[in-house]
């Protein structure tokens, strides 16, 4: 195959002139863009992207950054930021962070260094040191699923209102007892998903005039292992939940198993509830009552916005918040008196 | 930011010789080098990823193609290619095919066109199409979960011969009316997994003296809904299998549902038995036994193969069949009498 160097040599030109003929730039001579395009046709060259991504300093790939691909939730937002890139010809450079911190920072780094045009960041937590990285570095940056308090675009959903808006209709049904399955809240993983939509499910206790107890709280890693043995240890002894809240679909999944592992039945003795509204959330028996996420739409829109910033077109909002909505399935009903 | 252009006029040489000092190309003279490293160090200048590309002709980036990335399967793949990638110092450009035959075609073309090293490739079937497009393109390729007659390096596993033991299996708890939900063979998507499967399936039956019949052959689309609509369509009417073995857990957990929703019992009345071994398989009621194909290692494995081809370090074999393996959970009994 010709390179860009072959050219250079049989035109008798720099490889920078080669360049600019082939990204139309205004500063080459019309008879050395003669040269470069009789070599180039001769040789049957065609310009490389590493070629026009130097001289046109823009290399047409945006990085993604995910905490584990392997998730159900985040493989959908992938989807939809995947097909905006498709049409608007953007590639992307996948990173799995592996829900490590020290990954993320290691990532951030080696795209800056590639020359993306931008970032799309899907982060469980966005710190101070996050925030000052992309800014120091000056580096575009979209935050995935993810809002904050800091100066940075971003698309995500209200989850203290989401949270809020499944326990109360937890309450509408009569339930007082409610338990919670939130993921991990200790310093190093600490998760926004999880701080605000225990917030909100706390938030909806108070506002109801319903009691709080430390039992009916548990944590888990959002995995369905996790939900299982939250819900197991939540429904020991006498004290038990009428419902239970777990704030992903897999760990909904596992928290219906564990009713009926416990002896119990779900929905007539335990009703559970979701969050995300993943395709298995119909699969589930009883089928999963849950709070839909837009996770395609999260993805699509974020790029869409990154997109827009590389090309200098006019941004209404930078941090939009998509709608939440609940999803009424078969898993949460009334309880017994 | 400075650029490799900002350093070859300041140090008053071409770009191709910035390029060639920062990776240590032995075609420039030590005054230019000199030079190079001068205006560099003043300019705060620190090689960019498209430069070193554009002299040394390699981008470390390797080009992932697979079907959808929203389905867990795949998803696991991508997670061992990632993590191969990641130790050793590769990028990865996602491309999503969205199961269109179409979309490989302008994905594979675009990769070539942004000079990826190479390519790791997971589609449903491999055809002579592709092999020219690789062949006379002169792409390294490697293709992950794909098994080909093509002389191209895979990783994958005996579609057939497991297909032929989960049959087996059954065979050996005393079912003799066996269905299969099976995946798309129509031209179009014609994947060679369903095909060698089907197979796997027939010979099983043929070897053990039992007929093979129409009613109990349904094809699905390798999604929940499509493997429960399948399976219900097999249990209406008198004639109905003791066993059902659904090519994909996914479309297992649709054909258990299928079977409560018909009435009867799993396993009880009918068993079902699945095949990838994905972590939600233990989380159906009943747990799923199933086919446990690796999918970690598939990516790992062929990522790995692919980084020790683009470094000219030796292979011992081309083309690698991973083990799978029966795993026993509680979907599968013996018949009733």
């Amino acid at each position: 195959m010709a390179t860009i160097d072959d050219v250079a040599k049989l035109a008798g030109v720099s490889i920078a002139t080669v360049s600019r003929v082939f990204n139309n730039s205004p500063l080459v001579s019309e008879k050395a863009r003669q040269k470069v395009l009789k070599a180039a046709e001769e040789l049957g060259y065609k310009p490389s992207m590493p070629a026009r991504s130097l001289a046109m300093k823009k290399t047409n790939t945006i990085g993604l950054i995910v905490p584990d691909i392997s998730n159900l939730y985040y493989a959908e937002v992938v989807r939809g930021i995947e097909d905006v890139c498709n049409i608007y010809k953007y590639n992307i450079t996948l990173c799995n962070a592996d829900n490590k911190r020290e990954k993320e920072f290691q990532y951030i780094e080696m795209l800056k260094n590639r020359w993306v045009d931008g970032i799309i960041f899907h982060c469980d937590y966005f710190s101070k040191e996050h925030y000052e990285i992309f800014k120091n570095g000056n580096i575009k940056v979209v935050l995935a699923g993810r809002t904050t308090k800091f100066d940075v675009p971003y698309v995500g959903i209200d989850n203290f209102k989401a949270a809020y808006d499944a326990v109360n209709y937890l309450i509408s049904l009569g339930h007082k007892e409610i338990g919670i399955i939130h993921g991990p809240l200790d310093e190093m993983k600490e998760t926004i998903d999880s701080v605000d939509r225990l917030r909100g499910y706390k938030q909806a206790l108070i506002d109801n005039g319903l009691p709080i107890y430390d039992k009916f709280i548990k944590e888990a890693n959002f995995k369905y292992k996790g939900g299982y043995n939250a819900a197991m240890e939540m429904l020991k002894g006498a004290m038990r939940p009428t419902a239970i809240f777990a704030i992903s679909d897999i760990m909904a999944m596992g928290a219906i198993n564990a009713v009926f592992d416990s002896g119990l039945s779900c929905p007539e003795d335990v009703s559970v509830m979701g969050f995300d509204n993943i395709d298995l959330s119909e699969a589930t028996r009883p089928s999963l009552t849950t709070v839909s996420q837009p996770m395609y739409e999260i993805g699509a829109v974020a790029a869409r916005m990154l997109i827009k910033m590389l090309n200098g077109e006019e941004i209404d909002e930078y941090q939009i918040i998509l709608k939440h909505k609940i999803v009424v399935r078969n898993s949460c009903i009334s309880p017994k008196k």
